[in-house]
């Protein structure tokens, strides 16, 4: 493989020492870039977007030919894999993902099967292995999937929720349902991650975008417990490479020092921490990846360039974060601003790394 | 006034020594009660019982005949006071609060004014005034207010958002009008719940529900700061009895202590902490109300029993405990199971007083 001209990213996650503090956005292929918006057009609906390996590494290196960022990141979908899976996904117009067959009772529990990650996933790992050869070893790819409890929220569901019934019901009233579900599911998330970093994945997040909405006690036996088994199954070394993995739990931040238990090299955290606090949690054992609210970039670009230097100084000297928003950029935000956002953690991070 | 003939609530709130653990649920008064879709129907749109007393009254009262509950909470909604003041309140079907006239520009921020709580919210205190004859001593009667932080989201927004974009584009650019906007409804507040005292309210709940979705800086200066004036600003005693005050901010786990540190009686916590933990935290500076998931009700009537049981044994023995949901009862949760719960709390909790 081409040599890596920008390993930052990687570094980084590995608390190796840097010249500056890598940066990348959540989303930043996205719905905010004029550009994004008209390959969407071309490919039709969202799900042809991801379904089309030319096309999702298109939108892949977009936001790079704008910003200086520090990494690419697969543009796929989370729910990939519960479709590889004969669950139907589609997206009903302004209401989010559904299922045509969602996991509601014991038969359907029973007929779910780990998906051929080369099979009826192999769409994925094409768009990998393009996204690598265009990228010509500009910055590395970070492969992703959606944690084994919040791919089961949707499956059970069957589409977005406020009130989780479904998916609650199942996991109070039948946790022995509950567990072969996200067994089923941790199993096929190993082999989907495995895959893309055969396909030249160069780190792997995990989003557990639901994981927040647990009690601390069902978090562990119910999401982080799946996430720990990825975390093991992983290959965390390829083609010479370290391979970093990365969890995020959405509204996680009183889980910290489980996650960082795991094993893994990283944690995503939201803004509702302050990432000085986050790191003195978790020491020296996990690199933290965040934290700056998304919000922000609707304000002026002094306030921007202010609100990176407060975390800067938060997160204090030393190697071991990656800048991130805390959660996806907005759709609605000026890519000037996220412009700003990007130089402004290069510029100023620089005294923190001497 | 009549005596009061159950005071159990008030008294776990000012952790002085009780029998059983009082009990009461987040929305008890709705749409899970067929008697509440009754009284709905007849009275028109959402808004139109809200501002009727009579029939405010009728649902305040309908959970208590079905459930031996220890409190009632005073049947309204957190927007009447930005309704009171011109923003014209309305909900559009199946899409949650609308404002007319959202505050977005320097201009709308400038003709805010604190609304007469006896003139423009006058049926709300008539609705207080008929509750409590209605109740004639059964059971206290908790009043309520959005908080000014909560408030003022909708306020700007002008409806509900998931990215909360022009609240925080002026938190972020304009803080100086985002504070004006917050000090005229700080001030209304106050006088909002101490006209409800007056007229009979026996504790308050301040909600906000928005808080969680700041920063912890941000927390601190939008939100905490203006539920600190309330706590201040409140009338604490009123016809020779306490008026203890609960507040509650939704996903705000993280600042448990410096919400006790407002000189508040009770806080509010959701299903994300364990109420030992919590307990352990604030010490006995405050009382705590919370915080079993509302899912558990769509459980089987032992699953129930046994998370009750579960979370008195986390509270551990001692007063200081209100049971609650960590949020609002589902509008889909079978009325029996909301009873099983009810009663398992009295049933289970007499072992904790003795």
């Amino acid at each position: 493989m081409t040599e890596l001209k920008n390993d930052r990213f990687l570094r980084a996650l590995l608390r190796q020492p840097v010249d500056l503090t890598p940066v990348w956005m959540m989303r930043q292929a996205g719905r905010y870039l004029p550009e994004y918006r008209a390959t969407r057009a071309k490919a039709g609906s969202f799900l042809d977007l991801c379904k089309n390996p030319e096309l999702a590494c298109e939108v892949t290196i977009q936001p790079l030919d704008r910003f200086p960022l520090d990494a690419a990141i697969l543009f796929s979908d989370i729910l990939t894999v519960p479709d590889a899976m004969g669950l139907g996904l589609y997206f009903a117009e302004g209401e989010g993902p559904r299922f045509e067959n969602p996991v509601q009772d014991e038969a359907a529990v029973k007929k779910l099967f780990v998906p051929d990650a080369e099979g009826e996933l192999g769409y994925v790992m094409d768009a990998v292995r393009t996204i690598r050869r265009e990228l010509d070893g500009r910055v590395p790819l970070i492969g992703f999937s959606g944690s084994p409890w919040t791919l089961a929220t949707y499956m059970v569901e069957g589409s977005s929720t406020k009130e989780y019934a479904k998916i609650k019901g199942m996991m109070y009233d039948r946790p022995d349902l509950m567990h072969h579900v996200l067994e089923t599911t941790a199993k096929s998330v190993i082999s989907y991650c495995n895959a893309q970093i055969e396909a030249g994945a160069q780190a792997m997040m995990i989003f557990d975008t639901w994981g927040g909405i647990l009690t601390p006690r069902d978090y562990k036996e119910f999401s982080l417990r799946y996430m720990a088994q990825i975390v093991d199954g992983l290959k965390r070394e390829h083609d010479g490479q370290k391979i970093p993995v990365i969890l995020f739990t959405k509204g996680g931040g009183a889980w910290l020092e489980d996650m960082a238990a795991t094993g893994c090299d990283g944690l995503g955290i939201d803004w509702t921490l302050n990432i000085g606090d986050a790191r003195q949690r978790v020491g020296d054992k996990v690199a933290l990846q965040g934290n700056m609210d998304p919000s922000i970039l609707y304000a002026s670009p002094e306030r921007i360039r202010q609100e990176v230097a407060t975390i800067l100084e938060s997160y204090g000297k030393g190697s071991g974060h990656v800048f991130n928003l805390g959660h996806g950029i907005h759709q609605f935000v000026d890519p000037e601003r996220a412009k700003v956002f990007v130089e402004a953690v290069h510029e100023l991070s620089a005294a923190y790394h001497q």
